[in-house]
């Protein structure tokens, strides 16, 4: 292991242009600062994210570009003036590592607000030197101590990936909305984002239905513990629940007609988007009157994704998950993108050795 | 005056075709219910409403149409199981004038929002006998007793009349969101709802910001209590105030972009629309993303309008208004498209009796 003043060659995976397939890439994790943490990444949660940026479909991404933000993994040293860790801990890093730490959003741990900007966990810039950031997709990572959260005892580490993204972005809304026994909850979209929403809203004691078209997805809602499913496209089924839910959690990352789900909103319900990253169509406002609320979400601050993580580790909530190899990362981009996966693509980073 | 049973023939004005202006009309008014009383109407506001439904601009006008749901007047007689008013009492009828009152939301005070529909004061059908409902452009008006307010001994009654639809459409939304002391408003639009919501977020303690595209609005607005103006086509300036407020109150009536004034909120502030009835044109979903609430809000309950007549008085807001004779109303429709009238048209209906 180098001294904490060198840096760290690393092993990646990433691309350099938007049509490339992500593949082998070397890069360097900085040597430690006195506040820093490295860590040796055991495994990496694959988000549509990941796909997003490293073909640049938000044309916000800066190449050579190393995704992956859902990461877990042990501390391999640490700083000189660290102290909420300690070698061989249990941690993760989610779709942060930096932010200003003291704006007024940070001040109120809504550090993913950040004022001044949070520093992305890939495709970021390190508020310090200006360095680019590299995600999970890797060996190792070295990151502020601050952003590195615990990994509950309890916990398998595989499974604990996903939650460091899908888990803390739907977690966050359900309890902003004060979501609990008695509230009657629906998830729009039965993905990664989704299939937590399920399990979560159903840990915190709501009443959980799926909305989906298809009615393929009624069984699999019953396996993740919704209590009902709603079949959109049935008209007559959808005017029945009209008013009827306390909030609709929206995770269908495509853009797509939000008024169907308003409908289904209680007087003071609300639908949360926070999939969907996209112009939303044309909306006639005269169903906003009725006291329906639209709002959207976006992860979660450190506070609140330890919390998260907690939660999930004393009620058992875990996503499920497709472990696959480094190697394979380019077949998972193409199944995911036929939503054929159940729920969460994690890479097992050992394979990263093999490379 | 005419027996409990008889009916009442009434002078009206009216109109039997959209492009008709509004007119003389003879209607008649219902004898009395056990639980009805007979209003003299005094003043009746003129809301953008009554113009839209007189020329069928929603696609939902049933003629002939009476307009008028801003009415107040006194009490000229009571069924006989009339418990809440006598005569002589000063009285009022907003934008409805019954409901099925069993309801989830008739049970909440919302009436407003009743499942089985709220009858409108005009163009609406009333619940036991299908008879069309004329509104208070008219001599005399008969209603229910749970749906007329008490005007305040303390308030002037042509003041009070558009408080019971420009006044509760404003003063709902300040008080569902908990508006008060420390809190942050804008409102936009500077009409018959706008210079309301200035006055009512003022009394709550709210600070006060009026947003305009126009200079023209700066003077006017200080005159009604704001304590700031934002030119909303400064860049600069709204760049400087994006986060910055709690709540925008969007009194806007027509079809607009709402998303700079997302960019205007703190997270989870509000933007409340309660002007257009309109299709939203489409707007991005990442702004939304940042925990920016976006809804609307229709008047009020009866509870929650009694609850506002009672606060206006208390801390004596009351409307701008400019009165005019029945006969003197298509000019006020005319001035009102034109946005010439600061801020609010009422009828004093003793004009009526000159035709």
């Amino acid at each position: 292991m180098a001294t904490a003043t060198n840096e760290y060659p690393t092993k990646a995976y990433g691309t350099s242009a938007p049509d490339s397939p992500v593949g082998p890439m070397d890069i360097t994790r900085r040597g430690l600062r006195e506040d820093d943490v490295l860590i040796d990444i055991t495994h990496c949660g694959i988000c549509h994210s990941d796909l997003h940026t490293a073909r640049n479909d938000w044309g916000r991404t800066t190449y050579p570009v190393v995704p992956g933000h859902e990461i877990v993994g042990t501390i391999a040293a640490i700083g000189e003036n660290v102290t909420r860790h300690e070698v061989g801990d249990r941690v993760a890093i989610g779709c942060m590592v930096d932010s200003c730490m003291e704006c007024r959003h940070c001040d109120q741990d809504l550090e993913q607000y950040c004022v001044n900007g949070m520093v992305g966990t890939y495709n970021g810039k390190d508020l310090r030197d200006g360095t680019p950031t590299f995600g999970g997709y890797s060996e190792r990572i070295v990151c502020r101590e601050e952003f590195v959260l615990k990994v509950p005892d309890a916990m398998p580490m595989a499974e604990a990936a996903p939650l460091l993204c899908a888990g803390i972005t739907t977690y966050s809304p359900l309890r902003t909305w004060k979501i609990g026994p008695g509230s009657k909850v629906a998830v729009a979209g039965l993905g990664g984002l989704g299939h937590m929403g399920v399990k979560l809203a159903a840990a915190m004691g709501a009443e959980v239905t799926v909305l989906s078209r298809s009615e393929s997805k009624r069984e699999d809602a019953e396996k993740l513990g919704a209590h009902a499913f709603l079949n959109t496209s049935d008209k007559d089924a959808m005017k029945a629940k009209a008013g009827y839910f306390d909030m609709v959690l929206n995770t269908i990352p495509v853009r797509h007609d939000i008024t169907p789900y308003l409908h289904l909103l209680k007087i003071d319900g609300v639908q949360v988007l926070v999939g969907v990253i996209d112009m939303l169509p044309e909306m006639h406002s005269g169903i906003l009157l009725g006291r329906k609320v639209l709002t959207g979400s976006g992860i979660g601050g450190l506070a609140e994704t330890q919390e998260m993580l907690d939660f999930c580790a004393e009620h058992d909530v875990l996503p499920e998950i497709e472990i696959i190899r480094m190697q394979e990362v380019n077949d998972a981009y193409d199944r995911m993108e036929k939503s054929d996966v159940k729920y969460r693509f994690v890479i097992d980073m050992g394979s990263l050795k093999e490379t």
